[in-house]
Formats: structure tokens, C-alpha cells, sequence
């Protein structure tokens, strides 16, 4: 399992999130407290949106809490926009191409949970790939075949209906393979622009996923807090488990749900895993 | 492109064989002479057989040249049967699942060439392979993709006769996709007891390779030389590029061929690529 | 702080002391119970003695719990002495050279624990260390600097007393700049024939240590596993931690303490500093 | 021995400069042609100035040529001044602390050559380094040694000054040791607003330095170059060896000559290394 931050709103430095938090990103790496495992120390990433289209990502094999790098590109890069990954692998191999996000043209992709039984069923779900984008897999995690999978349904046109149908044939593949709970899985995807954060799994009892409360929510709350003055009206964070104690910042993503942070009014919506019958020979 | 080097013959030090020599594997993974670059430094990998059935395999993605551990475990390791390979990439990224040799069971591969418009023909490759197989595909490249299909079309029964098949069949998915010379390859493979060793192209123009006069002869062309004295009269070296200048000791293997290292006789024939046509749909 | 294992006795796979036990070496990478963290993922080593009189080291700076090559080397390594030591950095680089356990020709070293204000009196201590040994100093931390200064002050002719001086003078150079409790350490050490293990902190409150108890003891008290009759009489292993829950086989090393590993019977004895005044300017 | 680049200018991105000309830095990594090795692949380093005062560092213990962080980093940072280096080590260690530029405060330095015997000569130098600075060595090179010597000889208020004791003490100290020729060197180092280059040895024998002609004379030259009329007026570059054949655009540094890159004119003045006799005990 692993846990992930995906940030909107002002520019920010990224070590303001992923340092500065009592139980920030980096902390999480070695005391994470609502993960499968304390430990997130099997790689890590980070993705930003700055002048140009497609994002940057620097990732890294060695644990996060420990790497010296990633200190100072947090401490040298502002952006809008940026996601953030710890990893704590199931087994698959610790190398770069296995480390969130996932990149596709202006696309990144980031997911903490599982597919079950991925050994037996992944060249199942691979040979579903779009052949023009199985190329591009590098790793061999299955949340990298979940994000193929996602952009061979259309994630570029409809990004929750295409999570909705890859997830809907990964449980029938799974199901079909005999695996009782075949996904687990908190997600985030952008294209720079909106976000799309998902909360669910084939059991109904889901990773932990939490979103902020909004600023003007907030400094209502915390009149005397000068942090929520520099922050813009439309910052949102979505994180696998809240950076620190400060009542009513943190809100759970409730279950078998996704959520859409965007300009003008964020959204939230109930998760339904499409069947997608037609893909199944 | 690559070099590479396999042994078999009286048990020897590792580093005998990987240091010690003027132009040894090391030396050529910063001065190769022969092959497409000079600089082989995107990883490398060791592979040998002791007491176990199964073989070890040390892999680092670092140049070989400077890599401590393996100094380490080359002076300390002794094997009767061992395969070295330092890499170049063609594109694929350097992590240790792209290093060779590749193991399955007590098989190594290794492999020095590639596939041409591998990006493009590789799904159509993997889905060939046999499906109790492809969840233990872990990297990239062209060279494992090649080592998954030539256990499918019965590596493990037939090592040539696999062989011929699995480049039959790459042959015919490149050219049905408009590739001119889809196969490139100088390949070694062992199951611990034998070796074989192949060298073809589809151009007919391949990588460099070369194979170690037999120690009886040595012992007759140099009876001065002690070293010959301390080897036993099956040892057989197959290398990419010869490890230094003794006049007498190396010989080219023909453009496809392939040989056989074995306890006796040791065995050279030509290699013919075997049309795989019910495979292709 | 870290965590460590040293081995003496019948020859065995690493394996079977690093992976297989319940609270394994590999295990405590995760889930130490009695250090100061419970993560130690900041590098690992290990050095044996086999045919060679140098022992070998082999180093890496992932986590252990993860290094692919360390479960390849220690499922084919047999040795009747070695080093075991995963890292948790209290600051300094992560890096092979930071690594224990430390070789200086037929010596290994390794500790757990530190130098209070060590990048203070790093200087003074160094500068100690003998001028024909100062070259061979290549990592940065306060371990490597007391297996310098042991060397320094007689470790190759008088183990017990080298550790003592150094001790001694960390002390002196500490208390003389303001440093309440200078240095906190278990130290093992050993010459490929015998080794001493060091229980130790100048506020008298040491990281744990425990040795496990004879293997004659052990087969009285447990008549009925036949793993105790597989390991020869002298076998002993002395660890941070005890890697199992099976009764009467750990003791802690009682505080201010060393221990004499060796052929014949081992001994333990009072641990104390010895003032090195001449060494002071 | 090693390749650098010290660049500033107008802002722009790193890859401009590090992988798009012809024999770009990257290019001399596997290719350079006017060094002691063509390859430069034991780990590199960037370091640059953005908007604080403190520049940032990135580097990375593989070759630079297929590390995908750097050219991430490149693609997406922008700045007016900033250094590169791509290293082939002469024995030290391949680790992050030595790898340039070394960074002090505000400070930047790298270097290409050697001090001869430096293993003898090492602790000699390191016990001159000023007490207060010593700590913050992290590495084991002679490279970050001499970094600390000058800042030791007043590198923050007399940067040409403090490099010319720096030389003269190493020089004083290698002969005093029966070395004959001490050091070998071409260096940068800058404070984010000024940059010194020099080239020296105490054989009077540099290894090669090249910068760039200044940008008005260049229009003048290559009028329809429409590159040249997008960098300001005060553009330079300093670098190992020339990054393509444009006629006109690299000079040679010449021997023993050290220069100023600044605002307004820049200078270049004979380098003469300065007796520091007292500090000789």
C-alpha cells in the first residue's frame, strides 16, 4: 500500500506540503497511521504542472524521507498543480517505472490499493491495452495497467466514466478468474487543468482517502490562522490520510465515491463500476 | 548494444574471468572495440551456478567498472558455470529488471542485439507468450520478451529448435509490420548443465562473437604457459568480443550459427530460423 | 540508531539467519521492537569470511527488505562468521561508505548507536585517527571514525583495550567540549577468528544487545528440535534484538559489558573506559 | 578526470544548454573528446540560482547520458546562472557527496583534475581546512577538500586570492612530500551573482578550458544566426571542452589564467599560486 497528496490552488512551494505538515508526506514515509503498513519506504514521486504543458516528474528507488534530492526540488519548485506518491510495493520491484505518477502525454495518474491476484490476471487485462498504448507501459505495477486501462476506456473524453468502466473490467476479469474482491484502490488523475480523486473498492471497505475543507470555510473557522490568508479561495488537497490535527480541515471521502476539483464549484459523485461486457471474449 | 561472456569448464574465481584479463568484460565496458559503442555503462549482471539447482543472479544498474559489490562477489565466488553481461541501452530504461542474464527456474539468458521496432511489435510479441508465463515478464526489453517466447515454443525440451521457432516467429510479426531486419542477436542460454550459444541476424550481418579454442590445443600451440596447465580439458569460453591478443585462442563463430558446450563433444551447426505460421492470426 | 547480528559457528546460509527467522534481521528493517525507530532502511551490509583470509562486504543503500541482490547473495553464501547491519541514518549521507559493516584488511566492524555533537568534535577526533590510516577513512559517519581511532590505538594486538582507549579518548574530547554523554554504542568486531561484541553508553542506559545462549544448553532444554542438532557446539550469535520468542535462548549482555566469541570457551567481562590523557593537547 | 559547464545569461532552460548542441555536455559523458577517458559516467551534478539566495543541487550517482531525472529537471528549470558537472572518478567512491558542484552557503564549485597523491597527502590538507568548516565535508574527494581549503584562505571575500593560497599550500605540501607535480586543475566557483574560472597545473600542462566569445561580437560574425539575437548582451559560457564547431564561438582559457564573469566587463588575469608558508608546521 502507499499514500498519495494531490494538490490545487495557488502556487505553492512543494516542500510547504510535502515538509512543513506535522505529519506531512515525508512523515508518512516512516509513520504513516492508517496504511496496511507503517512503512511507505519502496520509492517515490512527485509530478508538477508549471509553464509547460506536460509535467514535470522526478522519481526516486530510495525511500523519500531520505532523499536528498527531492528536498531540493521541494524546495526550489512552485506549482498550481502537483501530485505526490509514496510507495510500499506488494511485491512488484523497486524501480522507477514502478514509482507514481504515471505520466501520459499531459495525463498523470496515481493510485494507492491493489489488483488481486494481478500475477494471474494481468496479461488479461494487458491485451486490453489499446495496442497503440501498450508500448508506453514501462513497470510492471498494476496500477500503471489500471491507468492504460483508464486511457484505453477514455480518459481523455470522460475521465470518472472511463475509471468506472476499467474498473468495471477489472472485476469482471477478477471475478471471472474467481477472485472474490478483484480492486482496491484510492486514485487521483489530472490533465493540469481539473483533478479527479476515487475512492473505492470491490468490498466496499476502501483505503482511507480525505479532501480539505474549503479556505473560506476555514478562515471563518480560524479567523486568526494568517496561513488561510495566503492560500486562494480555490485550494484543495486531496491526501490518503490528513497532515495533521487542526479541527475541521480534514473530511473523508466517503466510500464508493469520487470527487472533481475544478475552477468554479468542486463536486462530488457516487462511483459505479460500469460493466463492460463487450470487452470480454 | 551489449557484450557478453559465458563459462563453463574447471571451477574458477569470477574475477579471474571479469578483471584479470587485458581486454577482460570489465575493460569492455568502457572501451569495447567491436561493438556498436564503446560504452557499455547502463547496468550489468552475473549469473552462476554453485551447489543449488537454481542459479544466482547479481544485477546493479550502474556501470560495471566502478560497481563495488560486484568486485566483491567476483573475488569471493567460485562457479563451474557462470554468464556476465554488461549492458548498453537501446532506449529501455536502466533498472535491474532490464538487466541480463534472466533467469526462470534454473534457465539464464542473456543477449546482445535487439529487436527492431520493438515499441511497435511488442504487444504483438507478448501475447504470444504462453499465459502461465507472462505474469513473470518483470522488464522492458526486447531481450527478456525473446526469452519468455523461446520457453513457450519449448526452450526447456528443445534449446535450438525453440530458439529457431521463437526467431521464425519474430521474423514473421516484424515483416508482416514492415520491418526489413527485425532480428538482431547474439544469445546464450544454459540450464546449469549445458550451454548454448547462438549468433544471427536477419540481415545476415551479426554482432561479433567468439569461442575459445579447445584447452588441448592451447596446451599444444603454448606449452609454456602455466595457466593452461590449471584448466581443466572441457573449459569453454564464449565471449562477444575476445578478452585479449594470445594468437590461437579465439575463434569467430560463423554468421548463423550456433554451438553446443557440453560434457564430450562439443557441437556447431548452422541456425535456421522455423517458420512459426499457426501462431500468427 | 540500527540493528545488527554476528555469527560464529557451523557454517550456514545467510539466509537462514537473515530471512528465516520469525523476527528476523530482514524483519526488523521493518518492525524493530527495541531500537529508537522502528524503520532501519538507510543501507545495509554484510561482510563473511569464507576460503579467503579478507572477508567480503556487500553494501547496498536501499532498504533491506527490498534488495533483490542481498536475498540472491545471502541464498548462496555459506560462512562460518559473519556480519549483519541494516542502517537507520541519525543525519549523515545515505551511501555505500556509510555502510556497515566497516573492513580495514582482515578486520569488519559495526555499531549501533552514536557520537553525541559528532559534527563538532568530528575534527578533533579525526585528527587522531593514525596518519598512515587517515586515507582509508571514505564515508562521513561517527561509526567509521571510532573503527579508525580502535585501529589506531592497538585493535589488531589488544581488541579489549583498543576499544577502551577509544572509548576513553570519544569521552575525554566530548566531556572537554561541553558533551554530557559522548558516545552510546554496541560495537562487534572481529579478525575472521575471533569476535568481541561491546555493550556500552557513557550515561550507563545502552542500546540493547543479546547473545544466545550455548548450543549444549539449548539441546538440554529443548530435547526435541532437530535444529539444534544441526549446528555445531560452539555456534553463537550476538544481535541488537532477539530474532524469535523461543525460551531461554537470548540474554541480554548486561550493561558495561563485552563478550570473547572464540574457539574453546567464550567469556564476557566488565566494559571500561580508559582514560587516554596523553593523547589530549 | 571529468567535463563541466558553468553558464550565465539570460535565463534558460538547462537542456538548452546541457541536450541540445551538438557535443552537448550529455554527449561528452560518453564522448568527450579532449579529456583523459572518453567517458564521464561515475555519477553528475547541476547546480543553479533561481529566486533564492541559496542555490539548488541535483545529483545522481549513475552516468548523466540515461538518467531521467536530469533531463526532467532540465526541461523545467529555467535560470540565469548555474553549473553541470558529469564526473569520471580517479578512485574515490561513486556517491551524491561526490559528485560536484559542492555547495557552502550561497557558494557553488566544481572541478576537473587531481591532486597527485592525494590518499598520502589527505589528512595534511583536511587538518587545515578552519575547524568550523571541516564538518560539513562530506564526500572523500580532493576535489571538495580544495573547496574547503579556499573557503578556509578567503574564498567569500577574495575569491581569486583564496584559490591562489589554496594551490600554493597543496603545491607547498605535495613537494614537501617528494610529489612533483601537486595539482591539476580547472575549477569554477560563483556566489549566484559573480564566477571565477581557472585553469592551472604545477606542470604548467591544463587540462583544456574553452568560453565562449561575447555575444555582440558573435552577432557581428554570424548575423543570420537568429539564436544569438535571443541571449542578452552579457551572456557566457565556460566549459571543459567546446559544444559544437561554430566557427568563432569557443577560445581557449589560456595556461595558468583565471577569469571574471560579472556584470559590465569581464576579466581574465594570470593565475599565480601564493606561498602560504605559515601555515607549514
Amino acid at each position: 500500500m502507499c499514500r498519495w497528496l494531490a494538490y490545487s490552488g495557488s502556487p505553492v512551494l512543494l516542500e510547504d506540503l510535502l515538509y512543513r505538515p506535522a505529519h506531512s508526506l515525508i512523515d508518512q514515509s516512516q509513520h504513516a497511521r492508517m496504511g496496511v503498513e507503517t512503512t511507505n519506504g519502496d520509492g517515490f514521486g512527485v509530478g508538477w504542472y508549471a509553464e509547460e504543458i506536460a509535467p514535470a516528474v522526478f522519481r526516486g528507488v530510495g525511500p523519500a524521507w531520505s532523499d536528498r534530492n527531492l528536498r531540493e526540488i521541494a524546495a526550489h519548485t512552485r506549482s498550481p498543480l502537483f501530485f505526490a506518491h509514496i510507495r510500499a510495493s506488494t511485491g512488484t520491484a523497486v524501480q522507477e517505472t514502478n514509482c507514481h505518477p504515471f505520466r501520459y502525454e499531459r495525463w498523470l495518474w496515481m493510485h494507492n490499493g491493489s489488483i488481486a491476484s494481478f500475477h494471474f490476471i494481468k496479461r488479461e487485462l494487458m491485451v486490453a491495452v489499446d495496442p497503440s498504448l501498450f508500448g508506453f507501459i514501462e513497470g510492471s505495477t498494476d496500477s500503471e495497467v489500471m491507468f492504460y486501462l483508464a486511457l484505453t476506456f477514455g480518459l481523455a473524453e470522460d475521465p470518472p466514466g472511463a475509471v468506472e468502466r476499467m474498473v468495471g473490467f477489472v472485476e469482471a476479469v477478477g471475478q471471472r478468474n474467481g477472485v472474490d474482491h478483484p480492486i482496491q484502490m484510492t486514485v487521483a488523475t489530472t490533465d493540469g487543468s481539473r483533478m479527479w480523486a476515487f475512492r473505492y473498492s470491490s468490498e466496499h471497505h476502501s483505503r482511507s482517502l480525505y479532501y480539505s475543507t474549503s479556505v473560506q470555510t476555514l478562515r471563518q473557522t480560524h479567523p486568526d490562522n494568517p496561513a488561510l490568508e495566503l492560500v486562494s479561495d480555490d485550494t484543495r488537497i486531496v491526501v490518503s490520510e490528513p497532515l495533521g490535527d487542526l479541527p475541521g480541515v480534514w473530511n473523508e471521502v466517503p466510500e464508493s465515491t469520487y470527487g472533481i476539483i475544478q475552477q468554479g464549484q468542486d463536486e462530488m459523485h457516487p462511483f459505479r463500476p460500469q460493466e463492460y461486457a463487450s470487452l470480454l471474449r
